[in-house]
This record gives C-alpha cells, structure tokens and sequence, in this order.
C-alpha cells in the first residue's frame, strides 16, 4: 500500500496530534477532533466575552448575545437557509429530530398516515418516528439496503403516497456511509402528496455542500462534535412556516412572550424552541468550527475519500474480510473479519495504537438486516493520514494472522 | 459605605477580569464566570483526552469514559446521593426539570390531582408544571411569597393533602434570593401522602451544602453555569427507584439495550435519559467547577453574604429605592428606584461599569404578584469585590439624582 502521493492533510491543527503523536484516531464519524482554532475561539470567549445570552441589558451580554445570534446567521448561510430564524440550536441532532417529532409530528401525523424511514438510520432518527408512530397510530415503513449499503431511493419513491406525511432519511449513513442521491426528487414527491421531508445531516454535514432550499428539505440536523466542533451543540433547520406552527417542547425561560398565572403566550421562533440558558461555549465553539470547515470542506473531502478508497482496496483483500461500507463512502470504512469478533478486532488494533470504532453503531435495525450483531468502523477526518491507513491496514492483516482467520 | 474589612475574594482566579479590569459584574445568578482551573481542565481534554464516551474499544475512549463516569460520581457525592446512578447529565436546570415533568409527571398525577409550585418559581419550576397539571386534568396550587420574598412555607405544609402528588420548590429564589428552610418538614409531609417533592437548585447550589438524603427530596436539579462550570451543562438527581419506574423523553443511540424494527428495550437509567453524544466538554468543565466550588463554598457564601449585607443596607438609604430581596439572602439585591424604569437603570449602570439584571428575571407570576412588570437584580459571586458593590451603590444614587427621584 502505497499512499505517499496522499501527503496534504490538517493533522498540524489538531493539538491531541501533539499529544499522541503515535495515535490513528479512525472515529472522526462518532466524534471529531478540536482544531486550534475552535480551542482559541472558545478560550476567548471564556476569558473576555461570557455573559448572559438574550437576558443582559449591559454591553458585555449584548456583545454575548450579538456573538451568539451571529453564529446563528453564519449556520443559516452555511446551510442555504432564507434567514436565521430558521435555525434553532438543540444539543445536538438527537435533540434536533426529537424536536421535530415530539413538536411538528403530532401536528400532521394521524391514525393510519404514514412515516418512512430506512434500515440504515441511526436510531436517533429511527426511535422518535417508531414512537411517533406508535402514539398516533400511525405506520412506519421502513426503507431497505441495496447490497452496497445506500438506501433503496426507488423503493422510497415508490412507497410515497397521499398517506405519506413524514419522510426521513440520513443524508450519509453512519455505518455504509452511502449518500442519498435523490434527495431533491423525494423532496419533491412528498411535498406533492402534502407530506414533510427531514435530512439527518450528522454524517453528511462534513462531505458535502448542504443548501436546505435546493435540496428542498424542510428540515436538516447536525451536530457541532462531527464537524470539529464541541460536543453537546447541534442545530435544527426549520421552513419558517413550520417552525410558526409548532409548540414547544421545554418549557422555561427565554422562550415566552408572557407567563400569567392561568395564561401563557410563546416567544416567536427560534426562541420558542430554546428554553433555559444556551449552551453559548458550545454556539461560539460552533461558529469557529464553520469557520474552519467551510473553506476547506470540498478539499478535505477529496483527502478522504482518495485516503478511503485506497483503504478501502487494501482491506478488501485481506482474506476472511467482509466490507459493508458503500464503494463511494467518503470516509467511513465499514467491515468484519471471519471469525473474529469485532470487539476483540478493535482491542487489538487498540493494541497498536489504531482507534476505530466497534459495535453496532446505533443502527440495530441495519445489523439485524445484514445479520451481524456488530461490526467494526474506522472513519476518516481531516487529520487522517496515509499512515494512520496504512497502520489499519496492517493491524487487520496481523490482527488475520493472529486469529488464523481462513481464506474464504 | 467602607467595605475595606471584606478583602478576601477570588477575583484572581478568573481571568475575564485581567480582560475587563473595570468591569463590576453582577449578574452571577444569571450566568457565572469561568475560573481559570476550569478553562485549564477543559483545554487539557480537548487537546489531549476527547474521545466519544461509551461508544469506543479503545485506550482513548475508555480513558474519555471514564473521565465522564468521575464527574457522576463527584456530583453524586457533592450531592450526597446514595450512588452515581441517581445522576443525570441534561443540558441544564430547565432540561432537568422538563424531564421530570414529562417523564415522571405523567405516571404519578391523574385528574383531580394536585401539584403544588410557589408563585416566585422561575418559568422552568413553574411552566413544566403547569403544562403537566393542564395535560393529566390536575390543579396546579401556587404558594404565595411573603413580604420579605421567602416562599410561604407553611401554606405549602398547610396545603399538602392526599391529593398532592408533586410539590415543586426553589431551594432559593432567583429574585429576592431566600432560601427554603423546611425543605425537609415538606419532604416528609409530601411522602407522609405518598407524593414526591422537586428541589429547584439553580440558583441554591452556589450558597448551601446539599445533601438530597437528608433533605429527604426525591428530585434536585442544578446548572453548571451557575457554579463557575460551563454552559450547556446541567444535573438531575433523581432516587433510583423512580428513575427506574420513568421513561425515557429523547430516543436516540445510547438509550437502548436492543433495538429491533417491531420492539426496543431501554437501557437503565441513567444512561436511558442520555439519548445521543454528549456534553462531555461541559460533564469535563462540571467537574472542574466542582472541585473548584466545593472547598470554597462555605468561605465564599460568607464572602457574598457579608458583601451582600452591606450593599443592602448602603441602598436601603437611597431615597425611592425598593428593596425585593430577602434580608437574609446570600447573594442577591433585587430592587427598583421610583420612576425610572429598571432598563433605563440598568443602561446607566452599564455606562459606569456596572453590569446588573433588569427586567422580569423569568419570574413573571412573582412581577405580577408584586405589581411591577420589572426590577433591577445584582447578585453576587466569589469575585465580586467591595469596590464592584461601591460601584454599584454609587450607581444608583447617581442615577436617582440624575433620574431626579423623589424621596418617597
């Protein structure tokens, strides 16, 4: 395996590079790491800017609030959105997509309509629309794999019907890492039926150029930690049309216009949906994180991708090697070794210094589907260099060796 | 007004003051500022230790796990709970609150029934509640304040009855700052009726040792915000049998034991209630501040207390100045001057330096109670000096003059 021709790569911003310098960390699809500029951003906020967001009339909580609702502008014009009041900051895209359901789903959802999802979500956008469902009476249709791991579009397509209300889809899966080619036609044919499009953006938010109205989704998630930013802060698109009709879902303050005792009046979105001091670190560390991301995006995802398919080759023929990840997977690597479970893989790649991720990647319903209770993945980030693969490669060819796995 | 006896405080741990020499911030008890101990420890995870918790087979996410389960048990002992599985990570006071009101309310209050909140509950002790009693057809009875500002104790008492299934109190107000002094007479007479009693700690955390078994409460909830700790980061305590008897709120990955397309079964609490990646930046930063609060606590209240004391009196002097603060509180100097409006108060003070509060502090059933839509808060904490009170005390007698008050 030969990656010399791979060499650019931003592994100099990340100071935990510094600090394990002998360290492949292949989980950047479970949680990134912290570039510099993100530690900076959020080191000058704690020490000359922190101040109560929206509560302050002294200029140290204006200019608090100013940063914070800047952020908000610069996430909506990171995703295409028409103004920034249709972005509300949630804790991350669990939040996000519980929201929805918990907010918007009984709003449209009745006995006998219908939600699609696929096999492949992860369960944050899996569980809430199974329970939503549920609660309703409402039928859950459930979107098979094709063999390479994306999600049968056409099967999709064919299942939207009048009784259609709620589709939701990952953008990128988090165990195939297949992207969703047709987004705009689904969008398109819910919306013809009166239905509601949500993209869960957790994993495609970092490879790909997201504009919620060309892809015409009435609402996108992410979280800041898969786009080297800090954890628990994520973000909900909303269409502004939506977000007006929907309740809240935590109550407190900052999201009411007037509370008596036997009345109550909403503040308009986005305030509405965020009750109780906001995570602001975690907004300023955000907006430092996009900063970082948006420019180089497209260059990081060529670095990836070119470093996981040339992976991806040199794993595949490894005997006894099962992959599950899509062949045009942007970053994330996906397999079993025969005979070896995944758990024991992971410790040993551990063992030489390799991090990857093993289980089953909070996708059971996938798992069950290709009959695996778990599987190994490692994922790649803009700090992944060819010797953090070539070091995977290697640790599963000795890992092979180790257990005597058999030539399939 | 000669505060020179009282020199000692903290102020040099906290390096927003190297940035903002001038600046006489009072407004701990909407948000806290970051020590430099707790900005280290965070810096120290994100450049050395950030790895996703529970999720990963390797040295680096075992090492990230188990640095997360320390500041469970950390909180579980600041609190004196009788394991670390009664704690749960949420993203603050109000998220804690919503979760038990969504979770837990709906099992125990049933038509007819009664809960019972105060009338200075912050909108995140008061709304959840109402929204809860609303739902299940049950009646919300509000405790009045008494003219000092402490909640009516013995009202509570003398309304507990077989119909009482939650009561839920602020351990100490967010306006006039008054503690709860029978917090433990009411916890047994809300079990003596099998019913189950929340403790409000947003704001009592900072100034009181708590131990939730001895307080006899079944539910306590704090932010680390307002403790020196980051944003975005709060705790429910919760007895461990009801946290097994309560359901989770958000579905996501690391809630579940299996997880399959027709059936799902919980994972055990706490882990049930943490849908998603989590903030373990903050759970990092939390656990800093504790170690940080918790040896200072007690030298600290006496700190603001005796600061707290003397502003007081040197305001109560100030003609048309309404004092709303409890004589005894710890921290907090709620008031008005007549005929200007507290916004116009604060904007002067803000161009003196002198950062406060102003307006209905998510409290509006207490403004509306006391018949001012409005008031001024300065509230206290380990870095605030004699001079930052002086600042203030000059503040206002400037701004009465300027203002023109007459004495009343």
């Amino acid at each position: 395996m030969n990656m010399s021709k791979i060499d650019q790569n931003w592994r100099a911003d990340f100071p935990i590079f510094a600090a394990h310098p002998d360290l492949a960390y292949l989980d950047q699809a479970a949680t990134g790491q912290y570039p510099q500029t993100v530690i900076d951003a959020m080191n000058a906020y704690m020490t000359t800017a922190n101040a109560p967001v929206h509560r302050g009339l002294y200029k140290l909580a204006y200019d608090a609030t100013n940063q914070f609702e800047a952020v908000r502008t610069q996430v909506a014009a990171f995703l295409g959105a028409a103004h920034a009041g249709e972005i509300v900051f949630t804790s991350g895209t669990t939040a996000a997509i519980n929201l929805v359901a918990q907010s918007f789903g009984p709003l449209v959802v009745d006995a006998g309509d219908e939600i699609i999802v696929s096999v492949a979500e992860h369960h944050s956008n899996f569980l809430p629309w199974r329970r939503l469902a549920g609660v309703r009476g409402a039928h859950l249709l459930i979107a098979p794999v094709h063999a390479d791991g994306a999600i049968d579009e056409e099967w999709v397509l064919a299942h939207i019907s009048r009784r259609t209300r709620v589709v939701a889809l990952a953008q990128e899966t988090n165990v195939s890492g297949a992207c969703l080619k047709q987004a705009r036609a689904i969008a398109d044919a819910v919306h013809q039926v009166g239905g509601y499009f949500l993209l869960d953006g957790a994993q495609g938010i970092a490879h790909n150029n997201v504009n919620v109205q060309q892809l015409g989704v009435d609402f996108y998630a992410f979280s800041g930690h898969k786009i080297y930013g800090p954890s628990g802060i994520g973000c909900l698109y909303a269409r502004a049309e939506l977000l007006l009709e929907m309740p809240p879902v935590t109550l407190g303050g900052g999201m009411i216009s007037e509370v008596g005792v036997h009345n109550v009046s909403w503040a308009p979105a986005p305030e509405r949906f965020e009750a109780g001091s906001q995570n602001t670190l975690g907004v300023v560390g955000l907006g430092a994180a996009l900063r970082y991301l948006q420019p180089r995006r497209q260059a990081m995802t060529v670095h990836c991708a070119a470093l996981t398919q040339q992976t991806r080759a040199a794993l595949a023929v490894i005997p006894g090697l099962t992959l599950y990840a899509h062949p045009e997977a942007a970053a994330t690597l996906s397999f079993n070794l025969a005979g070896v479970h995944p758990h024991d893989l992971a410790t040993f790649l551990d063992e030489q210094g390799v991090a990857v991720r093993a289980g089953h990647h909070c996708a059971q319903p996938l798992m069950t589907s290709l009959g695996v209770p778990a599987m190994l993945r490692a994922s790649l980030g803009a700090y992944t260099t060819a010797v953090d693969c070539e070091r995977l490669v290697t640790g599963v060819q000795d890992a092979a060796a180790f257990f005597q796995v058999a030539a399939r």
